[in-house]
């Protein structure tokens, strides 16, 4: 937490520090305005008379590789969420840093669950300075009524990507947690009892941090095949008796919704699609895994079965039903970033159309382009959206910083992006005059699908051309917030908020768009 | 070429420049010895902004994606040799560049065949300066007598890896020709008329060269899998008519020898392995794609079966043989970095076992490590070996440079390295006291196997040990040296060479551990 004495209004109008964690920081310039001068990060140059010819990598325990790392105060160390609320490594980390005395570190996972709970007493007693990265539930809570020392930073999971290659974020030790590794270093998601599909989200650590420790429960000859990580870029490999809870890394909601709302939500959000020429011969989505974007994903399937064409390729985070549409032809691939279920995992390791991506493949920003522009629609969810269709994912309209932005910021670029959401969430209305935290800029997100009717983007006059004789419930948001309204007395109490900066979002390019306020409690 | 006033003597005893093509070098240290400091090479921060958001980076032509890249005066253009002999694209390059009347470039290779002899043409008219690469046939005649303005520059696959990711090698435009691409410039090299297995050897380039531009006659819509190389690198995507000519792409020996005296070699180096214990169950060997090392592997395949027991990996350049023994079950995997026919090929499209490979994760020396040095048997040539088993593999007795290194120095740090050489050819002796030119110190070559017996190196007493029971005809090399000048009439005549420098040859850690000497003709 800060309470800054100077603050810039950047290109969305939102107030945002220019230092956060004594780093420089560049205020949000618009979509596409700030172009990044300069190098990507540059790591040291290793070589092979430092590492063992034999390739037996190998330390006692997850503390002599950290020792063996040189883990001191004021280091950052990374993770990886790929174990989702079964991880049992990140925690282990902070333990040993704990024990060891060293303080102010920076922890950056790839994301936080409601397992690491526990690492608010190292924020507590100052074994963890800040964490930058998604912090939800008990983390969010924590950080939100101004309880963390520095400030969190949270990025997508491209941001996340570009952080680590441009050097905004220099990781010291990353931690690697694998289903599956051999001694060498080498490493895959795919095999083992807690096998979690890819290993992408560790990608951008393995190849940039100064040491590199993987730590897994099964450890097979080299090769170890997929390498998902290469070995080349480790230093160290534990072995361990258990790296995941298996019945917790397969998580998400996998049944589709029975809510009769959420089912006409998901209805119309497929039928806005098929009336708006988005579903045909080639076409390719991203719905990810809630009940109700499952739900929109077979309304997909059963247009694509009835007229005998497929799709070209479907972005997961994958399960079932995506796998089900693989092996059914009515989809040429699944590029997915992560696997929801254990289907997934078993199309992963046994289908080659069903292909391990990483935020650099999907959604690095500071690249030669990346696919995530290349997805016909995409559907996300938020919490709120404002009458400029601007979007928030990370914060409750109590001020609450309770979630992550995962790949949400980069999923805005694709062709078409639709949010269905309900109108209102506990008789709050969802749609703002102004969202809590701006996550996304409006001028991104292409439709809001409600139960009571559907608002296009102005922006978007070809969505709202090839629509308008459809039949299909299209209103203003302004419309759709004052039926809100109406149904729920009025509009939302505003949180009652400190001056005091406790998180800030950053942008897909580096840039801070908002800032998160500390909550005022009791 | 280039006469120096002063030159230093390196710790192979070899005099070597401080600087070569105005760059400062350094001379070979010794096995192990030079430490590298410093960063990787950091390429420019790019960003979606400026590549087309639907990831169509199509352009006209080659000639328009090189005049789209900038090209001009001096700059370093990188092509790969996957398609060998049968690469039509190299050489247009270079016809465009002198097209557009740019001069003094570097052409940076992965490897030269007997197709690029037109490129002499440009070397005479100051289109291309030198040579970073093997320059094998007309090319390496061409350089042996002077007549390239700068000085070539050999390195080992690891080696031209390490150069790029150190920033040895500043790679402006690669070109990447591929079998198969998508328009966002994803490309593989498995499938395709023009299919020649991996794309490994244009890894480093994708990776680091400022523009990237892919070129394919086989386009695909995105997206195009297996991507070996990421269309996340690539600035342009371009279509042509043909890349490669099929039939000169597959090539390389694919039949045993028949030769007898080879298939003693091979009988011979097959019984030494088993009786020096090192085919075992689970062991691992490169024996590559000559006749006589085709035969050793024959003959290891017979080992194992009559034995019940596997290999656990076998580095290709791979062809039938090689996946014989998967198909077999023989071996666990195949480790290929490139490969050599058509069976090759089919296996690396179908079978997840025959894995692609490239010099990152297979001989770049400065990584944490690469396994080169977990190999347990590799097989090699050599042009000569001297009697401190220091071998040469580049130039042949008479000075004339005519064949590169290819990974032959990174495969010695294998835990056997085996020279199959025949005692001599052309009546010139292939044992020598010194050799022309040195591409590996004597202390990594343990062994060398001729027709008239075996030289085990005085360093390698286990191996002395394990095999002096074994009734193989075991000798000193100076024996073996002693046998073949009687036969040949004496040592061999010194080539004829002249002061002045035409190439170096770099070792896998960058430094100078040999130079060429122009051949003095007529």
């Amino acid at each position: 937490m800060k309470k800054y004495d100077h603050l810039v209004r950047n290109a969305a109008g939102r107030l945002v520090p220019e230092e956060i964690n004594g780093k420089a920081v560049i205020p949000f310039m618009g979509v596409g305005k700030y172009i990044p001068e300069g190098n990507k990060y540059a790591p040291p140059i290793p070589s092979c008379v430092n590492y063992p010819a034999d390739g037996n990598k190998l330390a006692d325990s997850i503390r002599d590789a950290l020792v063996r790392c040189g883990i001191r105060d004021g280091m950052t160390i990374s993770t990886h969420h790929h174990f989702r609320n079964g991880d049992l490594i990140a925690k282990q980390v902070f333990d040993i840093a704990h024990e060891l005395g060293v303080r102010d570190l920076v922890w950056f996972p790839s994301a936080s669950f409601p397992c690491h709970e526990p690492m608010t007493r190292y924020l507590e007693d100052g074994t963890i300075h800040h964490i930058e990265g998604s912090m939800n539930g008990a983390l969010g809570k924590f950080c939100s009524e101004g309880k963390m020392k520095g400030i969190g930073v949270l990025r997508s999971h491209g941001g996340r990507y570009q952080a680590v290659q441009d050097g905004d974020v220099v990781i010291d030790i990353a931690v690697i947690a694998a289903p599956t590794a051999d001694s060498f270093g080498n490493a895959n998601g795919v095999n083992g009892s807690a096998a979690c599909g890819p290993l992408g989200f560790a990608l951008a650590d393995s190849q940039y941090a100064h040491k590199v420790i993987v730590v897994t429960d099964n450890l097979v000859a080299f090769p170890c095949i997929p390498w998902q990580i290469h070995g080349n870029y480790v230093d160290y490999v534990v072995k361990v008796d258990q790296v995941g809870i298996p019945e917790k890394i397969v998580s998400g909601t996998t049944e589709i919704t029975k809510s009769p709302d959420r089912l006409m939500i998901a209805e119309l959000t497929a039928r806005f699609c098929d009336e708006a020429g988005i579903v045909h011969d080639g076409f390719s989505f991203q719905a990810g895994a809630g009940g109700t974007a499952l739900s929109i994903g077979i309304y997909f399937s059963e247009i694509l079965k009835a007229r005998g064409i497929k799709a070209r390729f479907l972005r997961g985070g994958s399960n079932k039903y995506p796998v089900q549409m693989l092996e059914e032809g009515l989809v040429d691939y699944i590029l997915d970033g992560q696997t929801f279920d254990l289907e997934g995992v078993r199309s992963m390791r046994e289908n080659p159309r069903h292909v391990a991506t990483s935020p650099f493949t999907s959604y690095n920003y500071h690249s030669k382009g990346n696919f995530a522009s290349m997805v016909d629609v995409v559907i996300l969810g938020a919490t709120e959206v404002d009458v400029n269709f601007n979007a928030n994912v990370v914060s409750h309209s109590d001020g609450y910083l309770l979630h992550g932005i995962g790949g949400w910021q980069n999923c805005l670029f694709s062709r078409c992006t639709i949010l269905p959401i309900p109108l209102f969430r506990d008789r709050m209305p969802v749609i703002r005059d102004e969202v809590t935290t701006l996550c996304g800029p409006g001028e991104l997100i292409d439709v809001i699908v409600t139960e009571r009717g559907i608002a296009i983007n102005p922006l978007r006059t070809d969505l709202i051309e090839k629509t308008k004789h459809s039949g299909l419930p299209i209103k203003t948001i302004e419309q759709l917030q004052q039926e809100a309204e109406a149904i729920c007395g009025g509009k939302p109490a505003k949180p009652v908020l400190g001056e005091e900066v406790v998180a800030a979002i950053k942008w897909v390019d580096g840039t801070v768009i908002d800032v998160v306020r500390r909550v005022i409690t009791g």
